[in-house]
């Protein structure tokens, strides 16, 4: 480890070619920002370089030159920007690894995409879709053993799940979504999340991954409110307490429909062939995403191996342990290519 | 690929530092296989040499002590035979890869064992614990991360699955073993599976995964059948004719008593700790091994981040298509390596 930034600084080792930072140190930088402290407090502490706006860029661009093809340099992306993209582009370009998990890159025009991806095997991206869970590695495997993939079905919000399998045992939409948000379960707006734009991200990932050239703004997205209550025209508290519960009657309809023909609902993201969706469907009760219960994910691949039955992947898909774990996994994956 | 080996010979490139097999004289082995020709009927159709008996092993050793270190030599047993050991052990020796579908090497004495794993980074066996399903990539990922496992539960044979559903669903366990060999899910003899030494195998993959020191013996195996039905005692048309249904009884009060309680029977492979058994166990309805119907494998691993929710796996977990799918995806993995 030659460098840690955040969104003001860079904390970086004085001589990246021979240096490293300390576990003891890494502690502190841990520490430090636990406490709200930042990077630049810690410069007293280890033979360390801070550097500020224009110039962090410039100095990871000059590290990633010195060590990116010579010593196998991954640049990781844990940060929830798009800002980030033009300097993964040049990391790739000067032999870096790069590992997500960061959606936005992902989810940029398709240029970007295709420079990013550029060489494959240098490119992680676990935890961009269900946090750790081993999706993008499975798919990866599927993929890399000639196995056709048909489709990919997934519940990939753990919020969702848990806010349609709550709607299902019989409880208010509204009732729900603020429980959702009072547990931690939602973003600070939940519309974050009931937008069903962060499943969208994810499911283009998914659908890049199959090859598809597809954007953003191919996807099929539904949201779980109407235009009428989004954030421009009324406050969170505003939806939360008279808003949302307009939409109540319309999701029991919606929810008694499903259950007459021995179906539930899901919030999935739905890619098969050039079709890519994100909304709700009915599915059987009898399969593993109408089995769901609470906030795990669950992937089901259907490809010509995994045909009739799907081969499944399920466990929880958000948090901060099973996100780094899986950032790890990553980066540790990525030293057969350095041995 | 330089050369192709059945249990009487091998089939080699004249000059394997320069040539490889092409596609179309593959598919001429494939074809030759499928009609039970022997590979030497295939001598007159490429510059190919062919080797038989002793000479069969020398040869590989030869190419692995050529090829090994300098090229990426990888060797790939999906044989069921012990006798692979040897050969396997001194490839690894000379910097090979190795790729094994056959769990026989994998389950021998510790010393064999560890000698095979010396090196890591260089062997794959996904194949060996659920054909292609990614059990083996996902539990080396969540090790990876440092992220520790608890234990791991898991249905690994489809057909002992298919026969605990069709006997929770009320079947007679006789009728539904006859049924299950009548459609081909079983060994020649059921008792090859009813023994549960195959799942013994595979828990002992998993148990060594997780750095237990255990050999075969020191799993404890439920057989679903006593001893007195035994192979040594009566043959595989007593056994299933009228051996069988003398255990009906038996087994239908463990199912009940198993219901009353709200739980299902299912025949696992249970590791936790030092704990490392293959048997019956009374299980939770509502849980993914309890939900399990038909063939499907499952696995679920409980760590620090799958700590309450596990991390689940499931899928068809036999047939040749997905066993050969696991091994292609393995040797395409360690292109890494040789980049």
């Amino acid at each position: 480890m030659v460098g840690v930034c955040d969104s003001r600084s860079l904390l970086v080792v004085d001589d990246v070619a021979t240096k490293g930072m300390k576990d003891s140190f890494l502690m502190e930088i841990c520490r430090a920002k636990s406490s709200g402290s930042s990077l630049a407090s810690l410069l007293s502490l280890g033979q360390c370089q801070i550097f500020k706006d224009s110039e962090m860029m410039d100095k990871i661009i000059d590290i990633a030159g010195h060590l990116g093809r010579s010593t196998g340099l991954a640049v990781v992306d844990c940060s929830a920007s798009s800002e980030t993209v033009s300097i993964l582009k040049q990391a790739v370009g000067l032999g870096c690894c790069i590992v997500l998990a960061n959606k936005k890159p992902l989810t940029c025009g398709i240029e970007a995409y295709e420079k990013l991806i550029s060489n494959f095997r240098c490119i992680r991206f676990e935890s961009t879709v269900g946090a750790g869970l081993p999706v993008i590695a499975s798919v990866n495997r599927v993929l890399a053993s000639g196995d056709p993939i048909y489709h990919i079905v997934g519940s990939l919000s753990g919020t969702l799940g848990y806010v349609m399998s709550e709607v299902e045992a019989g409880k208010l939409f509204s009732k729900v979504v603020q429980e959702a948000k009072s547990l931690g379960f939602t973003e600070p707006d939940p519309r974050d999340d009931l937008s069903g734009m962060d499943v969208a991200r994810k499911a283009l990932i998914l659908a890049r991954l199959l090859g598809r050239r597809i954007n953003l703004n191919d996807i099929k997205v539904d949201s779980l409110y109407p235009d009428e209550l989004g954030p421009n025209s009324m406050s969170t508290e505003d939806f939360l307490s008279s808003g949302l519960s307009s939409v109540d009657r319309d999701f029991q309809e919606k929810v008694r429909a499903a259950s007459l023909k021995g179906k539930v609902l899901r919030y999935v993201c739905m890619i098969e062939g050039s079709r890519c969706e994100v909304g709700l469907q009915e599915l059987p009760k009898d399969s593993p995403l109408g089995r769901l219960r609470g906030s795990d994910n669950v992937v089901e691949i259907y490809s010509r191996c995994y045909k009739d039955s799907p081969l499944v992947i399920q466990g929880a898909g958000a948090g901060n342990d099973t996100t780094a774990a899986g950032v790890l996994a990553d980066i540790i994956d990525l030293q057969d290519l350095f041995q």
